[in-house]
This record gives structure tokens, C-alpha cells and sequence, in this order.
């Protein structure tokens, strides 16, 4: 069996390189006679694996010094809760934009913990959350104690084009699907978490880069796994970390800095996005129903307009090697996700194969 | 480089024949054209893998089908916060039995939610923990809400040699440390819990066993990845699971159906464990410093009674492919964990090792 292209919105596609890599020592890791899934994480070798990781994140990231970089377990859901337990001071107030079900899911976990307004939202657009919304300063409660968004919107395709202005607020970003796609100034940022399993690593780890004076106030009931303190002060390794992820998301940062770093992934990245978005200008059958200037990088969602139409097409592209192309449900249509490790060639297959189908497909009636 | 007998207490070994099949399928799955780590949990493919998983360890176990089954993130730890935010009524109250660090520590995370009670510890034994304590009905408080026991005692090398009688109040075990490696009734719990990186599969995926009673009744607070009851309303697919750590423990269960299931599996370690305790009976050069009746089949811990010694040893031992054999920290000597996957021949060769280590090493004054 061929390996397809797999438009997955995560978990996806790994660099070919990197699973050659994984499967080549996977049954003996450098001269330690066994498997990194057998490793105790208190050997040499592991902790060489986990520090190795944070450094070359650091250097893709240009992470400053005083952040903590953690490699967690639970996906972003669990940092839609371990954020305000952490963050929350007394006045346990934040403000939240929500640009997609993400975003909405993660203000509605805070509110277990404190008072959390929608500070902007575009779920009123149409179609709904097809744009993100803009604000200003004075959009933010001053006592807020952060300000809570999502960069990438994997579900609508939509991305933050701009950087909100919280002025003293810290601002946390759920950058689960953008990570490591493109520079990102994280000093911008008070907190950035991301679930790996779309740009990073297999699922099972999730990354945090948190500003130093932002550990240390969980709330004295927040479970030890999920206080940044005493992730910071065990080197995430308070309990057994996931090593395997760790070790997988090793090889792919190790792989983007051997390529030329973010400078070169974000000039790949949107070269592909540029050839799927540009086709999608240039004709009528197809339609992409994001604000233009909202488009994210990553998750291109178009439509044919015609429910049935959409159907077979995610059908027989699976069936010419394009798979997982089926949107989501709450959206429809089409979905393609091509993030760091979806090769030119799978775009250009992509492209072609949304040409042919156009021409055997005419719509009726026109 | 050969692969070598690995004593680690956890991550630990996995069967060969159980990563030869997952090196042999990384770069493409069947025919789907992709690694396990890149499939969509939403694919029927990763669907069939997760079901498959859990009917085999439903089989494994003979789980009866008033218990749900899930595949968690977050490790034990994770499990001594979402045990009592689950469990804990309007009493809050619950007891705990002591009998090593793990159930001390879950005891500390439980007294965030609720009036936590030590019904029984071996803390006190001499050496620390190289017991189980016996406790009869009496000792738990007619209104605990559940009584909570650690199993296996990893670090100390000490396994409960019965179960605990609790009449009505739910019982609920760690097993992480010895899960699937002898027949249980699981009937006898309320709720049993593992990190599956000793017997299971890679560090990363949490099993909970937990009656159908006991779930839907987590504090308003409680994180929604850790609610029990979202978690087996999606079928552990609230999120993205650790898709690699279910699919390897799905293998890792077949492996173990295929040579016979539990009570064979039983037979294999109960074969190796006594080789090694019997060798240790028989001479006096190396200790053995745990409660005869309380020993642990997968965790055989033992002392030379010289610090120097034991340091010698360890490192003469790795040099000779017999590796991660030094104690934990907190009791120092030797500890051979000889889970599922260490074959009989790593325990013939670690008993030879040491005959032919005490043979070099005369202590002095002997």
C-alpha cells in the first residue's frame, strides 16, 4: 500500500523523514539497547531526549529565557481548565474572544472557576464564525487577569491576523493548529499551549510556554497535574511523562530546524496555502466562505454549494489517495489541512483532482 | 547493538514480537496509507483500533458489562485527583490504606476535596513499607465514600496478598504496576485505575475500570477532562486520545490472548518471580528485605547490605546487558522489576549474575 495524502485536521500527517527515523530505532535507540517506548524517563538517555526537545523548541520559537517551556499530557481540553486554575487571581476575572467552538469550549470550562466575559465574538457572522473579530484595549476589563483567544481556528479555517492589544493583560493563545507553522513573537504572549497532534507530534502531549511570573498562583485545589508549578519545578516530570510523544516531537522541531526553521516553514506553508487559496479565486465552482483576510494557513475549507456534490468529492478523493478531505460537521463541505509536514505535491494533486472534478461534474443548471 | 534485559521499573520492557509488529506497520496501517500516529481519531480505522482495544482487555480481565472502560490521559497522578472529585458525595469523606509513596501521595491530592482518614499504614514497618498492613471491615468508616488501596508497590516491592473487605463501600485499587499481570476479580472494585507504561504499552495512556454507579457524580469544578462521566459518554473521545499508546496496548493485549491470556501470563511471572526469590532464600549474600507473604511478583527488591556494594553491582550488571537495576532512591540496593514482558531468559541470567557477583565480591569480614 501506497502512503496517501492525508488532508486530516489532526491528528496528521508526520514528516516522512521522521517516521523513517522512528520506525529505523524503534526497537534499539542509540546504543541503549532498547525501544524509547521502553525507556525510563530517570535515564540519561530520556532526559537527554526531553532536554534536547525544549532546546530545539526554544531555538525554533526564539522562546525568551524567562518563559518555562512544559511537555504535559491531556490535549488543550485540559488546559481550557489547568489555565484558569493557574491564572485566576482573587478577582478570578478573564476575558475570552471566541472565533470557534475551541475558543467557546475553553470560556465554558473557566466559568467553572471565575468571572468570564466574551469580550468579542464572531459566532454572529456569516457564515458563523467565518471571520475573526477585531478589538481593542478598551474591549478588555482592566482587572481582567488574562485574555483568552485561539490563533488558529482548525474547524472554520480562520486565523488571528493581528496580535489583540491587551496592554498590561497577559494574553494566553490555544495555538494548537498553528504551532511552529510560521515566527510567532511569544513575548507577546503570557501563556502559549498547544495540543501536538497536528504540527508536532503523534497525540499525547501537549506543549506549554509560560511567562515565569504567571506559576506559582493555583488555586489550592487545582490537581498537582495540572499546576504549573509543580510541572515547571519537575521539568514536566513530576509523574511519567509521555515519552514517545516527547521523542516524536523531538525528531519533527529537529527536522524543521534542519530545513531552514520557521523562516522556511512559514515560506513553505504558504506557498501551499497560496496555490489552494489562489485556485480557489480564480473560479466559481467552488466557493470558500472565509473572510479573505481572516484565511488561515493551515485549514482551507471550501464548498461546492451543493451538499450531495460535497459528499462525492471527499469519496473519490479518498479514493485517488486524498484523504480525510470531508468537513467538519457543524461546517460541511470540504476541509483540507495542510499543515507543516503535507508536501507541495500533495496541494498540486489536491488542486488537479478539484479541477477534474469541476469538469465531470458540471452543476445543473449551469 | 543488541537489545538488552531491561529491569526498569516502569517505562519498561514491551514483547518483542509486540514492537516488531509496530515497526513493521509505522510508515502504513493495513491499507490506509498512514501511520497509526497520523490517523484522525475520527477515521473508522482508529475507531476499530480503540473498540479492539477495549474488548480485548474486557476479555483480558473478564470485565463485567456494568463497568465502562476508559483510555485516559495524565498517568496515575492524574487519578488521584479524579478519583475523589468523582467519587466524594455530599460526605466528602474517604479512607485510604498506605503502603507505600503512591498512596501516600494519593492520599495528600484526595485531602483537597474531602476528610481523608489513613485507615491502615505500613509506614512504620521496619523497613518502611516492606509490608502490607491487614485490615479487617471495622477499620473504614461506615459513611467513606469509597476506601482507595495502591496494589502493587512499585518502589517497595510489595503487592496486596488480599482484598481488602469493605462490605458496601466501593473499592478502588492503583494497579499500575501489576494490571493484566495475573487474573483479578474485577467485581471485588469499584473503580481500578493504571498507567499503562509498566505492563501495557508506552507512558501515556491511563486505563480507569469504573462501575456504572460510580460515574456522573463529579464536583461542579471537577475539569471536564477529568469528569468520568463526559469521558465515557464519548467513549474516551471527549478529545484526541494518545492514539499510539491505545493502538500499541491494544497489541500488547493480543500478545497476551495470544499465549493463553491471564492465568498463563500468571503462570510465566509467578515462574520468574520464583526463580528469582528462590535464589534469594537460598544464601545470604543478598537480602531480601520485604514481608514474605507480601511480596510483589512484578517489582523484586533485594540489598547486599553494603551501599558501595549494591553501586558496584548496578553498574557491572548494565555493563553485562542487565540494565536499570539500581533501587529506588528512597530504599536504595536493587530492584528487578520483572513485568509482563521480561522473558524468563532475563531473569536466568540475572540470577547468574549474581551468583557470579557475590562469588567476586566477597564482603568483608565474611
Amino acid at each position: 500500500m501506497d502512503r496517501v495524502y492525508n488532508f486530516s485536521a489532526g491528528p496528521s500527517m508526520l514528516p516522512l523523514e521522521v517516521l523513517e527515523k522512528a520506525q529505523a530505532e524503534l526497537l534499539c535507540y542509540g546504543d541503549s539497547g532498547m525501544s524509547v517506548m521502553e525507556m525510563s524517563h530517570r535515564t540519561p538517555e530520556f532526559e537527554e531526549i526531553l532536554h534536547s526537545a525544549e532546546d530545539s523548541l526554544r531555538k525554533l520559537m526564539n522562546i525568551p529565557s524567562n518563559y518555562k517551556v512544559l511537555f504535559l499530557q491531556g490535549g488543550a481540553s485540559t488546559q481550557f481548565a489547568a489555565v484558569p486554575m493557574n491564572l485566576l487571581s482573587e478577582h478570578k476575572c478573564a476575558d475570552y474572544i471566541v472565533s470557534g467552538q475551541f475558543s467557546k469550549k475553553a470560556s465554558m470550562e473557566a466559568k467553572k472557576y471565575g468571572d468570564i466575559a466574551i469580550a468579542a465574538s464572531s459566532a454572529g457572522a456569516t457564515p458563523t464564525f467565518s471571520t475573526i473579530p477585531e478589538t481593542k484595549r478598551a474591549d478588555f476589563r482592566p482587572d481582567a487577569d488574562y485574555v483568552h483567544i485561539c490563533f488558529n481556528n482548525t474547524i472554520y479555517g480562520t486565523k488571528f491576523h493581528y496580535i489583540p492589544d491587551t496592554g498590561n493583560i497577559p494574553l494566553v493563545a490555544d495555538m494548537s493548529s498553528c504551532i511552529v507553522s510560521e515566527p510567532v513573537d511569544v513575548s507577546k504572549f503570557g501563556l502559549i499551549y498547544a495540543g501536538a497532534q497536528k504540527n508536532v507530534a503523534p497525540a499525547g502531549v501537549t506543549i506549554v510556554i509560560v511567562r515565569n511570573d504567571l506559576i506559582g498562583n493555583a488555586r489550592p485545589d487545582t490537581p498537582a497535574m495540572l499546576d504549573y508549578k509543580l510541572m515547571a519545578e519537575n521539568d514536566s516530570m513530576y509523574n511519567t511523562p509521555p515519552c514517545w510523544c516527547i521523542y516524536m516531537a523531538k525528531l519533527v522541531f529537529d527536522w524543521i530546524l534542519s530545513i531552514g526553521g520557521l523562516e522556511e516553514m512559514k515560506r513553505r506553508n504558504e506557498k501551499k496555502a497560496s496555490l489552494l487559496y489562489d485556485y480557489l479565486d480564480s473560479q466559481t465552482y467552488y466557493a470558500a466562505p472565509v473572510d479573505k483576510k481572516c484565511r488561515s494557513m493551515m485549514n482551507v475549507v471550501f464548498v461546492t454549494g451543493d451538499a450531495e456534490l460535497d459528499k462525492k468529492f471527499a469519496k473519490e478523493a479518498a479514493e485517488a489517495g486524498l484523504k480525510n478531505l470531508k468537513g467538519h460537521r457543524s461546517v460541511g463541505g470540504m476541509r483540507a489541512s495542510i499543515y507543516n509536514a503535507m508536501p507541495y505535491e500533495g496541494v498540486e494533486k489536491l488542486v488537479e483532482f478539484m479541477k477534474e472534478f469541476a469538469l465531470k461534474n458540471p452543476k445543473i443548471g449551469e
